[in-house]
């Protein structure tokens, strides 16, 4: 009798260490709440011209990477820079609206955004948008952007 | 004695449990030698001519996305159909280049490369790469492409 419990223990630990979690869509899907809530934030920080809010959700380390027009930026704070220079002022801020968020799940802790911006201001520029997060402790943190413009018209 | 090898049989069960796979370091290797062999491929196919191999390695899905420009392609028909018209015959394809790889394991089962990529021929133009990879069936296949050509010499 003991050692069928035995085994009826072993049988039952190995089902519960290859069953998938429980909760994984709902952590999916709770993944999904968090980063566009990130997004929505970030667009809000940038239309009060607070550039540091908006940078908060780009892992501050030197291994982020932002790619645009053929060029990779490497590192939170070149990543600022590049943003700080190329829009010194509320007018070149203009006011920003994301849109067209499409997420994908890249497993537990990884997950891409695509998606539109805009910039209403005097010269309107926009274009598209692809981001990469990771879970990194317990926070979604975009590890790298690729961001693209459309051409202006001529 | 059966009681407490019932309990070690159990706490052995668990540790296996939440011990990480000991061959995690090596598959990430693998999965890096991988990609790595096929961008290689995806270069001496595109210099032989030959865009079906090329456009092997992209998730044949309409879920496959494309970015360049501000613009998305979906679906693998519509990203070929891209290269075809912008790249129709050996002259306009020149020579490919891909430089500069980065790897980013994003997990067990996706990964990111940056890299750049250069087109030698009478008008030369090249730029950076943003690939996502999802290991799918157990393949590594692309499922996001964000490409961004250089502002071209004015």
């Amino acid at each position: 009798m003991q050692s069928y419990k035995t085994f009826k223990l072993s049988v039952l630990a190995f089902i519960f260490a290859i069953l998938p979690q429980p909760s994984a869509c709902a952590a999916e899907d709770e993944s999904r709440v968090e980063i566009e809530r990130t997004i929505v934030a970030q667009a809000e920080a940038w239309n009060r011209g607070d550039l540091d809010e908006f940078m908060k959700p780009y892992w501050n380390d030197e291994r982020l990477t932002f790619s645009s027009g053929g060029q990779t930026q490497r590192g939170w704070t070149a990543t600022r820079q590049r943003y700080a220079v190329r829009y010194p002022d509320r007018a070149t801020m203009g006011k920003l609206t994301f849109s067209q968020l499409e997420m994908q799940s890249l497993g537990d802790n990884a997950a891409l955004t695509l998606g539109r911006w805009q910039l209403a201001r005097e010269q309107p520029i926009g274009g598209n948008f692809s981001l990469v997060w990771r879970r990194i402790d317990g926070r979604w943190l975009i590890v790298h952007d690729h961001s693209s413009a459309e051409p202006e018209p001529k």
